[in-house]
């Protein structure tokens, strides 16, 4: 039903071991054999994204994508100046490090006025969008799990983050599918056919029973419910063939060697993704 | 855009006051002014059924709806008649206690068998339709947000309950709305539209931020995020005029005096449902 994985499709996303520096991680990268990472913009800033797209190129890695633009939703139209500048700086950085994604985490509503979020979320897509196709940069909604909308993104469906990007030309605007953001969605199949080509990304954590942690709280493939084989294999009978980021994130596994999350992280993604 | 609301329409859901037994929570609707109240099931056990209904008749009381049957993915066939006998049991009950409606939490899925699960729940309410007809007891499917699905329910969105309900005549099986559920829902308007004379029950709660316990954490009318006023409009456009159950289920609440809470409910709801 499935592919069969090996670790080239394997794309570490940097915030699984957010206790490393960028340095770190790209380290922690080739002693494990992965040659493929997923920054975070936090950590790029640390050393600059010159500096950053330099060491992630010496050391031979590729970006699948970088994480994150976004955060629409503004109370008045000086925040929302900034978050445009920010967002065509995010556009910026990841042409620069190499990568044509970049993931949207869409933002959260302002009080109560959640469809004035989704029409600023829309809005402020249009806006970015020609700055991103003038740096040949796609950009990927990604739809997270509804109990994240107040604090991360009023975008919380795969069929809702599809309808938007289908507002635009499909080679700028696409989704990411992260398992742990939509497994629960009895549309799920139908929509990640219909997302097909849209599809700049695919995820992968798994949902630990019981969840501790409502926003820091993942687990590895294999440790929870989540069917993460079945949806794999929809994600690429929709035609995507791209990497696969392992995007961890737990709280206590922050405090364990960088270098050890990854070794779990690779053998559950062979095991179980 | 919406009815004044008063009183008249508030039905204590029992879990707000979960310190309470069944007739300490009587007296407090007595005092408060309510004169609905909606039961859960391990509270009406400590009394036995037939003394909570004469209870709560004596009291000049009506019952809304009875918490909870459902539960239906079972991993064997002795844990499937074992549930199929306690939905029977919840019929009964809520027919004795004079109410019509017995709410549905559908139960979580065994391992990661998520579709599965969905065709037992299907199942499961094909086999209790029978006995529920002959009590004149309608089935009231309740959708449960996504992050509770480990726990409580593998139907967590009202298109999906709507569809559910839909394989059965309209009498025998509707659905139960909570906003605190659904809110989230990109579709949520169209698919409470759809649902119109299915709608058998309409629960009400806020969604605080941040919200720090997943499953106890439900904040009153007016403290969190929903927009209820919108939300109980399209309920009441879509024809549901029954009463609105208040469950805020929150496990600090739980700590203080009974009839504290049920006044602050009162204030909240008039205020902000």
């Amino acid at each position: 039903m499935t592919s069969r994985l090996d670790l080239a499709r394997l794309s570490l996303n940097q915030i699984t071991i957010d206790q490393c520096s960028l340095s770190e991680a790209i380290e922690a990268c080739g002693r494990a054999g992965l040659t493929v990472i997923g920054p975070w913009r936090h950590k790029v800033a640390e050393v600059g994204v010159e500096e950053a797209a330099r060491q992630i190129r010496e050391a031979g890695l590729r970006v699948s994508s970088l994480c994150r633009g976004g955060f629409f939703p503004a109370a008045d139209a000086a925040a929302r100046r900034a978050a445009d500048a920010d967002n065509r700086r995010a556009v910026e950085e990841a042409a620069i490090l190499g990568t044509d994604v970049l993931v949207l985490v869409c933002g959260p509503p302002i009080g109560r006025d959640l469809e004035g979020a989704r029409a600023q979320i829309l809005a402020g897509i249009e806006r970015l969008v020609p700055h991103a196709e003038q740096h040949a940069v796609r950009l990927a909604i990604e739809p997270l799990h509804p109990m994240m909308i107040s604090e991360r993104s009023a975008i919380v469906t795969l069929g809702e983050a599809t309808d938007l990007a289908e507002r635009f030309d499909a080679p700028r605007v696409g989704v990411v599918i992260d398992a742990y953001h939509v497994w629960w969605d009895p549309r799920l199949y139908e929509e990640i056919a219909r997302a097909g080509r849209r599809i700049l990304g695919y995820h992968v954590a798994d949902w630990l029973v019981p969840t501790t942690d409502r926003l820091q709280g993942r687990g590895m493939m294999g440790a929870g419910a989540i069917d993460l084989k079945r949806i794999r294999a929809a994600v690429e009978e929709a035609g995507y063939d791209g990497p696969i980021e392992v995007e961890v994130i737990n709280r206590e596994a922050w405090d364990r060697p960088g270098d050890d999350v990854v070794a779990e992280a690779c053998e559950a993604f062979l095991a179980s993704a």
